[in-house]
């Protein structure tokens, strides 16, 4: 007899009413007297438990099932019966339980409150909790969603490369991949290190950005989309940073500034719309235990339309706010979260993009205003986040690129290829990044990034 | 005026009959008299190009357009007109050409045939020739077939870390991840390299799989999958082997062997009637320039039922066969390609798992046939190409598993919680490996895995 997934009896519940099923599961809790008990059976398919009642009456190993621990794996075989005046809407009578993977007395996830940093310490475990069982599903939809929301309009997925020859993206630092004998690399006559023998034949880092890979394949297929891991051997550790971490980023050619943040309205208000179909039992749980206002928050969102300011107007607004922040407002400061959260949530109450930011504190690539102190970036500043995605129009043009990036001391020949973009029928384009983690914890409450990846990686930590 | 892409003109035909349009793209080719000329304009969002038709009589700067170059972007105003007695379905007949970019004269992807090593030298410019265009696109469609299969299955995503801190995977050698100073590394009193300074406080790795780690996710969601990259820094330069590439690892709670095959089977036939359906125009380009048998074999896949065979009757098979091998068959050896490819080609003249392979040649945690000699693996191998999925039912029994680690020298306390996994509920479950290159290969007829990777890696290779 075929097994049914809990998943399935929950979203066909009707279909099932009054029929003998076989069940899969781990335990949950069990408790019981004598003469029966009660399982919750969960078998990971569905955020919510089946409680299966036994009885000695009906089942020959009673004695053995009322001391079946938590977690120990078990196949049900009963009748599953509708209870629409119980709290649950429906439970299985069990005729033959069968236990097919004991678990030790020792099994760390019991039914009780476990701090969120003991909880990491165990992520092979955790996500058998309903915390990160809801966060790791919405994890999988919110991933899921981005690539539905792009493959629906056509753009073409692109794998740029993790191993990078280039230290040239600039966002940051990066880790170095090498094969070379740490303890006695080979030296030249010189005696510094003879990277022509490492294994790429030269020196070799992890990707921090496919943006530069990405905007060779929007100039070939006009949209396309990276969803890939990035890296920073920063060594910061803070409650948003981590070592290890998702980005997408979306490329357009024939589009501008505007375009690019159209796009990315429409993305943002997809994805939420998709998890709050896909996950309601898992959004409603962080609701109530995690952020009370955080259904409210996010209808608000798909429903509003993003307003837009420059950086400039935003200066402004902020200096005239009569606020005061910690890191004072001036024109050319980066905005800091402090800010950015003031212009979302008190000045908007809404989502909003901020654009035209002085050249000084943003990428080289990205494209010069006319004013020749701005360049067409846009931030988008979400209520209770701050900053989500980073975008910019990019330098088309040759000659433009070439000046700021000696004005930078960039070497061209180092970006030989990416000068070339601007040779070969370079239009105009533009694209941003999103970062999965970002957009995760904006979707669920969860306040640290290491809650949001199944094993993550920062300082001193690369455990499982 | 909003401009159309050329995907929505090539499905959409007859919605623009005699309208005025607008399109953009790059020119492929541009020929013409004194009076009127022709340009392929292509935008990269479809395989095919529209002819643009312009006349010194209807626009302007004819004598700029004359002398446009390949690769130059445009903007193109005029008239869609249905030709259906010409060789293309439509043309435009140009009323306003804009050069919104253009090219310089030495641009190297001209309208000839270049050579394959040729254009991997310019990987950032080949996905605009036909060729990569369709297998870029198609490595795109894959992606997604993947993920929609999983997810309309209620699969969960799972991103299994690229930092590993063990090498215990044991499927091949490993790159090292470091922020030490290369040149002069900090030490121990004993003078060895102390890593407990670098960056994750111990030695780190790229990882070469996922499954242990989705092994953890399978225990608590039932069914997961991942898909990321995963690296080999084996110095073999071979047409199959890349030092980075994307993995598929799908891993299954309640499953066992035969489970497992079911899902793979289903799976290979989703994504090859994906791709079919969704890039016709594509396949038939590989089907003729590639391989000509291509669609004939991706339609008879789709409709047979994949053979299952053990190991040990393989080699029987191989054996009676009479057929002289390279390599000799014995019970005992790992099959090489020319026997895997006998066997399917040959024998079956269809995909065949060939399952039960003999421990000793099967990695450890494959789980023990009641033989004590045989493991619960399954390779799945295809005509034409030979194994592209290797998966088995996992050693679950915390017992068996340990001896089988005591045997090959591995140390329990380095896999703390891949044990906890068989400590605690394990059940009985099995996954599989899929490398998403072999798959694109497979569908394209592409004979180097250096060609279906958009900027490959491989040994003293790492440019772009």
């Amino acid at each position: 007899m075929k097994d049914i997934q809990l998943r399935t009896l929950f979203r066909e519940t009707e279909k099932y009413a009054d029929q003998e099923i076989v069940v899969h599961g781990w335990v949950r809790t069990n408790r019981g007297s004598n003469k029966f008990g009660f399982i919750e059976l969960n078998d990971g398919t569905f955020f919510k438990s089946v409680q299966v009642v036994y009885e000695a009456e009906f089942i020959d190993n009673f004695e053995e099932i009322a001391k079946v621990p938590v977690a120990a794996a078990l196949k049900v075989k009963g009748d599953f019966v509708l209870t629409p005046n119980a709290k649950q809407p429906f439970e299985i009578k069990a005729k033959e339980v069968v236990v097919e993977a004991d678990s030790a007395s020792d099994y760390p996830l019991q039914k009780k409150r476990h701090s969120m940093e003991f909880l990491r310490e165990i992520a092979h475990l955790r996500p058998r909790s309903n915390t990160f069982s809801a966060v790791f599903r919405i994890r999988s939809l919110v991933s899921y969603a981005i690539h539905k929301f792009f493959q629906e309009n056509d753009f073409v997925y692109v794998h740029t490369p993790i191993v990078t020859g280039s230290d040239c993206e600039g966002a940051g630092e990066m880790f170095r991949i090498t094969t070379l004998d740490m303890d006695n690399p080979p030296r030249m006559e010189n005696d510094s290190i003879d990277y022509s023998q490492d294994f790429f034949g030269k020196e070799t880092s992890l990707t921090v950005s496919g943006q530069l890979e990405a905007e060779t394949f929007a100039l070939a297929f006009r949209n396309v989309y990276t969803f890939g891991p990035t890296f920073r051997a920063e060594n910061s550790n803070t409650a948003r940073h981590a070592s290890e971490f998702w980005m997408i980023e979306p490329e357009v050619a024939f589009a501008d500034l505007s375009d690019n943040m159209d796009l990315a309205e429409a993305m943002i208000k997809y994805i939420i719309q998709y998890v709050l179909e896909h996950a309601p039992e898992e959004m409603e749980f962080f609701n109530k235990f995690m952020d009370k206002g955080l259904l409210d928050r996010l209808t608000a969102l798909v429903n509003a339309e993003f307003a837009r300011v420059t950086y400039t107007e935003a200066v402004e607004l902020l200096k005239k706010s009569g606020k005061k922040f910690e890191y004072p407002v001036e024109w050319g400061i980066d905005l800091q979260t402090e800010h950015e959260r003031y212009l979302t949530e008190e000045i908007y109450k809404k989502p909003v993009f901020v654009t035209d930011y002085p050249k000084e504190i943003k990428a080289f690539y990205m494209r010069l205003n006319d004013d020749n102190k701005t360049v067409a970036a846009c931030d988008l500043l979400v209520p209770g986040v701050g900053e989500i995605i980073g975008g910019s129009q990019r330098e088309e043009r040759y000659d433009v690129l070439k000046a700021r990036m000696d004005e930078l001391g960039l070497d061209e020949k180092d970006y030989w290829w990416y000068m070339d973009l601007r040779r070969y029928g370079g239009v105009k384009h533009a694209g941003y990044g999103l970062g999965l983690e970002r957009i995760i914890m904006y979707l669920t409450g969860m306040g640290n990034i290491r809650d949001v990846l199944p094993f993550p990686r920062t300082p001193k930590t690369a455990e499982f």
